[in-house]
């Protein structure tokens, strides 16, 4: 059954989860009536806080996720979880987590739970994830958590539409050189070192530590210190710690005007920015026209008188020459 | 220490493996001088037969990469490896498990290895891979091995460059229905069952097998059908059936020199197309001159007067407007 726009968008104003998960699906499959929805939801949207929380595969994000979304319920705050897999459509480990996850939380109407695997463009999860917590965020969750399955370059733009970011650590994580090597240190605005009970909890703690001083030092006065929050997800240890830790982040992030007045425009940058990027790659070989000329000098490619990278470069020389003189 | 074009050039062209290295390293750093010695290296390209391994995490991707490997090499055939993760940048298992290999391979003239995970720009993988190859082909492999750590989206576009794509599936990988609708079933030339003595191998086997034969109904006559291969790579059963079905495929795409020929134009299309998207997405944010409109119209997302939706649609009319009155 198709539902139409008008219905959707009174749906989630609503409450209505069917009408939500409909909303959810036209905007996983990137269809204009979905950004039509976003297009008419957006006046009741910002209001909820995003937490993104990344990590390796096995820190126990999915576990910290449950934890944290316990400890808002008892508060009476309403959650939305997304749990996004950039790297794998497979209904595999982590659908079956998510479906006992499922049917502890089903029965809770102030929970929302959905599942984003990877599909369709390239750079379209990323979009697609910030579309879907504009959705939850017009429903009415005061809280909207978005958990990765891994941890990468996809992963990142994902988390990247949340206003406090968890970078989920394991002892065997590897030492915080390895760490900042893989560009991660200047992801998280908050560090957990997750299953701290193991060996080597307190040595990656201190050096993360460590790291992040050095990197503080670089940084403009005044800039926010990431906290490391030590936590074992498993036995319920270090949420309240975790979330405490959340909402001083949040604090910082608010209760300075000039400070919420810029996070506000980087966050609606960010946004517009990603829609961007994936709407034009989308959009631009139609309209630039490159596929006729493609078509007329892949011959020369097929038969190596010219190389691929060349062709590319004179291709798009071409293109902006075009676009200059549309310009003048 | 800074090695020159003409030094890399040469150094590939005459097997030293540190010119080698050296110029996958600029390959992954996306620089210019990288796609000056590939733009030099062209003409030496074209001779290695590449394949491609893709599969879920926990499939034992890497056991029968290996054993290719070692089959290739008792033949008297040079083999490259690229180990591709865009979901991690992590050295965690996958290096680990790069260096034992290293180690048991290290020795051998006739084997090179390489690691490239997640970094640089979206997509950018997928062209780094198919760069990598061109490399490892004038540096003389006969044949490039492809391997990936888990599969989805990226993944589907690193294996692309691949002549032959092993869909490489595990008895635990769940029922054929949902292979097929995670949109992997028309992904691979070969599928693979590994650890075919577990339980669920020979079911999983039908099903995929009677799937594959709906699909190729619908294909045009004188279809590729992708053969089903058993294996258990621990023990190192049913490596050379693999490889048959392998220099199957590969007869399959060579012999009909019409076939042939489509085929060398097909994979130039896609790795002109893969390419482009790369330069494309990197040069368009400038040249498009987004980023001005982009800073003027920002305020009234902040302020919620339009949402993002429409002023992406917005701008990108302007853009391609610019671009019809330079073409005219």
């Amino acid at each position: 059954m198709r539902m139409d726009v008008e219905a959707a968008v009174a749906g989630v104003r609503n409450g209505d989860k069917r009408a939500l998960a409909r909303t959810l699906s036209m905007i996983e499959d990137e269809s204009a009536e979905g950004r039509t929805v976003l297009d008419r939801l957006y006046p009741f949207t910002g209001q909820a806080y995003k937490v993104g929380i990344t990590g390796p595969p096995g820190s126990g994000k999915s576990t910290l996720t449950d934890l944290l979304c316990r400890l808002l319920r008892a508060r009476g705050e309403t959650v939305g979880i997304l749990a996004v897999d950039p790297s794998s459509p497979f209904s595999g480990g982590a659908i079956l987590g998510d479906r006992i996850r499922m049917q502890t939380l089903a029965g809770d109407p102030g929970v929302y739970m959905r599942s984003m695997a990877s599909r369709g463009s390239l750079g379209g999860l990323a979009a697609a994830t910030q579309q879907a917590t504009e959705a939850l965020d017009a429903f009415g969750c005061h809280w909207i958590l978005i958990e990765t399955v891994g941890v990468g370059q996809s992963e990142m733009e994902v988390v990247g539409v949340a206003d406090t970011t968890l970078l989920v650590l394991v002892p065997e994580s590897g030492d915080g050189v390895q760490i900042m090597k893989a560009g991660l240190m200047e992801a998280g605005e908050i560090y957990v070192i997750n299953k701290y009970d193991r060996e080597g909890g307190d040595r990656i703690e201190k050096e993360i530590h460590l790291l992040l001083g050095v990197l503080h030092e670089r940084m403009p006065e005044g800039a926010w210190f990431p906290p490391i929050v030590p936590t074992v997800g498993i036995r319920d240890e270090g949420g309240e710690a975790l979330l405490a830790a959340i909402e001083r982040h949040r604090a910082f992030l608010t209760t300075d005007p000039e400070r919420a007045r810029g996070r506000r425009e980087e966050r609606a940058r960010d946004a517009l920015r990603t829609l961007l990027r994936a709407r034009l790659l989308e959009q631009a070989w139609g309209h630039l026209r490159i596929e006729e000329r493609f078509d007329q000098r892949l011959p020369e490619v097929v038969r190596r008188e010219i190389s691929p990278y060349r062709l590319v470069d004179s291709l798009l020389s071409e293109v902006w020459d075009r676009m200059e003189r549309g310009a003048s």
